[in-house]
């Protein structure tokens, strides 16, 4: 079985690749989780079926177990679904031990992720991603949490899973705007870190949209050590590294906070906040225009979006990034490109370039 | 100025100890937070005139400051409550720099500390207990939560502190009951940890409950540090040398679950605890009469309850200590003395024998 191993001391973990092997999880589970013998599965509408494979393995293993299933969509990162999870691990009598087992996308990994991060100050955590974007970058790196009514992962804490188990099976049913959108993540590995891996995806584009189970498995499983590699080094985001993730981000939250969550998905947002951060890292004199041309033209070859749209106001994008999680102090902050497969952080940035960069067509 | 300085590597804080001091909190603040600009002051009832002092030092000492004030009462460790806090950080343009200020007793240094556990992934944190409960327990080790309906605590983090300012002065309006409920932690200390320590409380009870600042300062500094030298062998309740400050516990949470949250204050619910504990050490045949003796004539004479009410059905007390997060799959633990200063972990304890101490007079 191929594997990503996240080395972080006694929080270390296994990222399995696999391709349509269902009946792997209650094993994985069971070395992952050696001391647990409770799990409770969340799911949501969309992988309630996926799920109750999951419970007959991981029962077929030894776990007694138990299952919610929340409602899908962004929605669902609520302090009322969570609620709902901490009265389902309260009613399966849920001690330190019983793990959380999170088979779904972002939004089942990040609410379920949370409540294992807060019941009894702390549960393990199992993460079966189910969609493109949770394979390569949510369920991986400890980050939990649910959306204040007023921005998004407001509410969280970092807690690192056990385990991730990712069988690019899940991927067949996956709707292909949801796949597309995940693909601006993997896409965004290649610019921050890996230039080969960016060239790697050019060239591959063709088996990759046709969701190639070898290339898949090489696909993800590169995002994963590259994210991986950066977590190793800053696990909490302290030290400023761990912000290279956030690369095309604070333009994304911005896109996604003034569009509502009915609007973009995250990974369109996240293209078309690229787009932005190249063609601004242009302006400030950074690099060339070849860096952007090739994102660009990727990045449409995936059928993402590549830019704002012009009904969103530009003094409420500008309101939103003053107040991203990554500005300090009221700083405008961004990741830019000094070349491919490098970023570093500026907080120097005129407002009026920002501006000039989201008028842009 | 008088302090304790908790061990944690990156994590390390210092315990102030004053007494009439309240013009020192800004140049603490200044101190254990130097990245910080801004800060959310957060009080009770009891605790909001206090808070407001608090709040002129902090921007006297170049803090921006917000308020809030939350009911008093344990109720306020709610879901609810939490989102207000959210609400009130979203509302100042919180960043991570943003502390949380908490200025109060247990409930309001749990409440305050999960919100900045969990804003942003986790906010600093300034702890100003005003309880003699808060001041040698919960403000120290960084254990933050609200309670689920069904049981106290359930949902938290570890998250710890800054900088931890104790006022000894802010116990001259603290109302008996609750100033002897927070002995009942403070005798446990000497019991679990520290003969001397238990022979000083013995000598100098008087002077204690008159509260004499220099004999607070001791009781409160030597509380501190002998839970800091536990916590940072253990900082997560991880290797299980921390579960030894639970002594008590398991008996106490079932007594405030059962009696309900109106019943005994958290050190009344401990006081019995610690007796049923000692009864039950001397019943499985690790120590003689004496300890339990000792301990049982200083609780008294702090005024705090020595057995369960007989009106609490004990069927019910016992389902609630098999759910308590220190049990592990389902098996009833015990921390028990086995000599004054030292306590071990027993989970060979027969139900029989717990009952038998219940049921005690």
């Amino acid at each position: 079985m191929e594997s990503v191993h996240v080395r972080l001391g006694p929080r270390s973990y296994e990222i399995a690749l696999t391709t349509a092997q269902p009946a792997g999880v209650g094993p994985f589970a069971r070395r992952a989780l050696p001391a647990s013998t409770a799990a409770l599965v969340v799911s949501d509408a969309n992988t309630a079926s996926l799920a109750n494979d999951v419970e007959a393995t991981l029962r077929a293993n030894g776990f007694r177990t138990a299952s919610v299933t929340v409602p899908a969509g962004e929605g669902t990162k609520s302090l009322a679904e969570l609620s709902n999870l901490y009265d389902a691990l309260y009613a399966m009598t849920a001690d330190r031990r019983t793990a959380v087992v999170a088979v779904g996308g972002g939004v089942v990994g990040d609410l379920g992720g949370f409540a294992a991060a807060t019941y009894n100050r702390g549960l393990p955590l199992l993460m079966v991603p189910t969609t493109m974007l949770a394979m390569v970058d949510s369920s991986v790196g400890g980050k939990t949490g649910v959306n204040h009514p007023k921005g998004k992962n407001l509410i969280g804490a970092f807690h690192q899973p056990a385990g991730v188990w990712i069988d690019t099976a899940f991927l067949d049913t996956l709707p292909d705007r949801e796949f597309r959108s995940g693909l601006a993540e993997v896409v965004k590995y290649g610019v921050i870190l890996d230039e080969p891996f960016f060239d790697d995806l050019e060239a591959n584009a063709g088996d990759l949209l046709a969701r190639e189970p070898a290339t898949l498995r090489h696909v993800v499983g590169r995002s994963c050590r590259l994210k991986a590699d950066v977590v190793e080094k800053d696990e909490r985001e302290e030290t400023g590294l761990r912000a290279v993730l956030n690369y095309g981000h604070t333009f994304a939250h911005a896109f996604e906070t003034v569009g509502g969550y009915g609007g973009w998905l995250h990974g369109e947002a996240v293209a078309a906040g690229m787009v932005c951060a190249a063609r601004l890292a242009e302006r400030h004199g950074l690099i060339g225009p070849v860096l952007g041309q090739r994102q660009l033209a990727l990045l449409t070859k995936f059928g993402l979006p590549t830019a704002s749209k012009p009904e969103w106001p530009m003094d409420e994008l500008i309101a939103v990034m003053r107040r991203d999680k990554k500005a300090a102090g009221g700083n405008l902050r961004f990741i830019l490109p000094t070349r491919l497969g490098e970023v570093r952080l500026f907080d120097d940035v005129p407002e009026a370039l920002v501006r000039d960069v989201l008028a842009a067509p």
